[in-house]
């Protein structure tokens, strides 16, 4: 194996199999990123336990300024790798196998030599039946990804909660993330003729996959197997497990109907929880009270050792009962954020019954449920 | 005590004395900032072990838009205070301080009222003679900082070597630093008559001190006591304590005769080096080898595991004998650092021998010295 390449463009490429490749693995192989060289371009892999990303960078692709010599295969140490890479002095480089698998880089005056091992050795990804594919927009999933992962669970107590529930159900895709506490759900319209699916993607799986996108307007096709999932765009494969168990049934848990509601602007109601989640972080239980009448809303936040904060509340509009009602900010604050800059409403039961946020737009099949705290 | 005055220009005096501010301390009052509200203005204090900082807002700052309507004292938790200031909803906000030491901190709608401490309390600031003055620019006393401080001690086995030291000595001043394996020494020419002296100062006072400066063009004011010393600005006293005890004569270390001499630009050996080190921070020794002869300058950096890279060095000029030396790649890249962005020459006597690193302009009186490694 002998080319020569573009240093940036090369860099991107590790820095996204980098995401699948910790330095804590057992396996000692899964420390370094597989290069195979052929004549259409330079593949990198990386993997781990939960996930593995392939990316492909094209000879065709001109930032790439490929010049292939000779094909070929070889497993590096990662870190490194990367480090070397992002250290030469030029904005070329030139990689070529010795022999032992020892690997010559070198870039203007700086020559380096390292250890690499047998790419033969390199595990191999699961092969997954392309035919029942789903399409979205990469924009649309990292949209879904973002409103429902931050809901999963961080405890392996009920390890299925850690994951996100996708159902597939003829025209329409569903989300939703609990962690028995807060949920939250996203329904989009899906437009394709393919077979209904019911899987649980890991949370962590979801996040590097988001970040692992380039570009927000490519397609990306969405194939699932028995035990893995791949997500696939035209310079990358990412795969991964998924979450085996059934997930609950959360759509009985959210209620339909209501006592108390109020309209809020969400980046203001944001705020002002941030607020009172300073004083209650150092109150034993993290709770701030709401206080709802017909005229007030009132935010209180109160830590014994340090003070308290009273906010009076901007909001739009409010309907029905009274109601005082505690809850954890941290929930809220992190429901407010997922629907961005927009207008929600907030629907209740009572001080003791889960509540509902909804964007007041009612186009958006998008439904968050909170757990109150009792305070008595 | 009550006050309106402008959010940012109070988070930035807060942020300042902040640096002073530890909540590890044993001594309760001192996790608090003094607040001390007079007809002239707004004086805040912080303090630890090591250093206190005190700034003034001036009632006559008009970024301040302060409006005094009562003045008092109080002192207030640090971290959860600032946290709090940052987070008000307006621009303006209003302190005012009830009974009990209670205070209340309004801003728009959000009112918050938090626990105070008696300010009398709080531990007085040591008086210092304020006769003899030494007057630098900002300027030119962070670049002193900066090009002496890396070189401290990072053990308490010497203490004294964890601090720089400063000799006046009649028309210039000396600092230096080393923590017996590298060694920064720097020397600036004074214009003032005043008395000499001769003390050690805490490197993390200095590197505080640096970051506490607002204003490069500004004048500071350096005054001594027997264990304290004062750098004052027009609006911020800074006082660190001094090390005790008798700073190492290092003046007879700096060798004078050399028997090899290389001039490089500092920013090219600098990302060689910085090549080097990649591997040898994989070695169980950590160095990296230079190999001078008269035509050709060359750097080795070697790891059993990882691999090696040799790189033959651009340089503008060699002379003397030829060379194989063996150092610590940290010990230069900090070296290199200091110097910015110039030209440097590189002076050697011996493979055992500390070199010498200085600014091929000979104006600037700054003279750096690595301790090599012997290799056999």
């Amino acid at each position: 194996m002998k080319v020569t390449l573009n240093r940036n463009a090369f860099l991107a490429e590790l820095a996204t199999v980098q995401r699948a490749i910790s330095s804590k693995t057992t396996i000692p192989i899964l420390t370094g990123v597989k290069i195979v060289l052929s004549d259409e371009g330079l593949a990198l892999t990386g993997s781990n336990a939960d996930i593995s990303i392939e990316t492909f960078l094209p000879v065709t692709d001109e930032k790439a300024e490929m010049h292939i010599e000779t094909t070929g295969a070889i497993v590096l140490q990662a870190r490194f790798f990367n480090e070397i890479i992002r250290k030469l002095p030029e904005n070329h480089l030139s990689l070529e196998v010795l022999s032992n698998n020892q690997v010559s880089i070198t870039s203007g005056k700086a020559a380096f030599t390292v250890n690499g091992l047998d790419a033969e050795s390199y595990p191999h990804l699961p092969v997954i039946d392309e035919k029942n594919q789903l399409k979205l927009p990469v924009r649309v999933l990292n949209k879904l990804i973002n409103e429902t992962t931050f809901a999963v669970s961080m405890h392996e107590s009920r390890p299925i909660l850690t994951g996100v529930h996708f159902v597939l159900n003829s025209s329409e895709l569903l989300a939703v993330a609990t962690d028995s506490h807060r949920l939250s759900q996203r329904v989009i319209p899906v437009e394709q003729a393919i077979e209904d699916f019911n899987i649980v993607i890991p949370g962590k799986s979801l996040l590097e996959l988001s970040k692992s996108f380039k570009d927000e307007e490519e397609l990306v096709e969405i194939s699932i197997m028995e035990n893995q999932v791949l997500f696939k765009t035209a310079n990358m494969y990412f795969y991964s497990r998924l979450l085996e168990g059934n997930y609950p049934d959360t759509n009985r848990l959210i209620p339909t109907s209501f006592n108390t509601e109020i309209e809020f602007q969400v980046p203001e109601l944001l705020s002002a929880i941030d607020r009172a989640s300073l004083l209650s972080h150092e109150g034993r239980n993290n709770i701030v009270k709401l206080s709802i009448s017909p005229d007030s809303v009132i935010l209180y936040g109160n830590s014994p050792e340090i003070g308290n904060v009273e906010e009076a509340l901007s909001y739009k509009n409010v309907q029905g009962e009274a109601l005082d009602i505690s809850f954890n900010p941290d929930y809220m604050k992190a429901a407010l954020k997922a629907f961005g800059e927009g207008e929600i409403v907030v629907k209740f039961i009572s001080a003791i019954r889960p509540f509902t946020l909804e964007p007041t737009d009612t186009e958006t099949a998008f439904v968050q449920l909170i757990t109150p705290v009792r305070t008595n």
